[in-house]
């Protein structure tokens, strides 16, 4: 069933970020978990009042976000992630994150968070899940002159492959699910 | 010093939003808690892409806020909550809510986060924190016919008093514990 959703999902085009939105979707109907993607920060500049209507952002432009896209509660426990897709098919560049990025997962980890990454292969048609920790490993390792990219064989390794499925479309919580067991 | 600090810093003028925003840059900065302001939701009309400058919006709307203003971490849970100011002396009208930021809170709750509402009676000088439990409770008798705000003496006896401090400006968490201490 997991295979014939891939094949019938994969064809869609949604973007990963939709497929996440839908699958919060479920979630949040079903009473699992409330997790949101984040409003885009924007600097407004002009906004106009007119009469008899609603205000009108006439000049404002995109922030940069100082945070990850998604946060929301499981199970009581806070969660904090970020999705990012990849047209490359043997490694994930690190260029794909901000360091305002990875120190805020670092500093929500810090508070007893659990934080990660989605990352989806898009050529490969595959989802992975991995920890913010294994983030920060390669992430540190960067900045000390090691390698700009995380392998694809660490996705396969340590992280959680994300198979397509009906409802949720993207069931990402089972991996949470484990990821909370090793708590 | 608590009563020369409200002294000092009551005169200021700050609104409750600007007073939480600098207590949770105390908690951010002394890794105690991640808790952030939500990005204003804007619906976003028309962009420009100058050459050689930044996207510029040139029509957006405000959207209407469908979660709460505050969510983060501490001590591992999840934090959710709205700010509100009255002017108001002798009760809180339930009208400074939205049905669907109860309707996220109660989700939220419903999820195993910690909700609650931080009210500021501009008036009084005093600012209260309020479990979300008992702010449902009167939001949903308000629906079956009851009345339509929350009585002070209500804060005052099951609320949580929020004394002016220096580090932080208003130490809520301080509550929040007590309120963990219970669960
Ligand atoms: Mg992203
Ligand atoms: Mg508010």
């Amino acid at each position: 069933a997991k295979v014939n959703a891939a094949t019938v999902y994969g064809k869609r085009g949604m973007s990963l970020e939709e497929e996440i939105n839908t699958s919060n979707t479920y979630y949040l109907s079903n009473a699992i978990a409330v997790i949101h993607k984040k409003p885009t920060p924007i600097q407004i500049v002009k906004v106009d009042y007119p009469k008899r209507s609603a205000a009108t952002i006439r000049e404002a432009y995109f922030s940069k976000a100082s945070t990850t896209d998604y946060n929301g509660v499981y199970k009581g426990k806070y969660i904090d992630f970020d999705a990012k897709e990849t047209t490359n098919t043997t490694s994930f560049p690190l260029s794909n994150f901000h360091e305002h990025q990875i120190n805020h997962m670092k500093q929500c980890q810090n508070a007893g968070g659990i934080c990660f990454t989605i990352v989806k292969f898009v050529k490969l048609d595959k989802i992975f899940l991995l920890k913010a920790e294994d983030l920060f490993h390669f992430w540190d390792n960067k900045e000390t002159g090691g390698r700009k990219s995380i392998p694809l064989s660490t996705f396969e390794e340590n992280g959680y492959l994300i198979n397509y499925h009906i409802n949720p479309l993207i069931p990402y919580l089972d991996a949470v699910d484990q990821i909370m067991k090793k708590l």
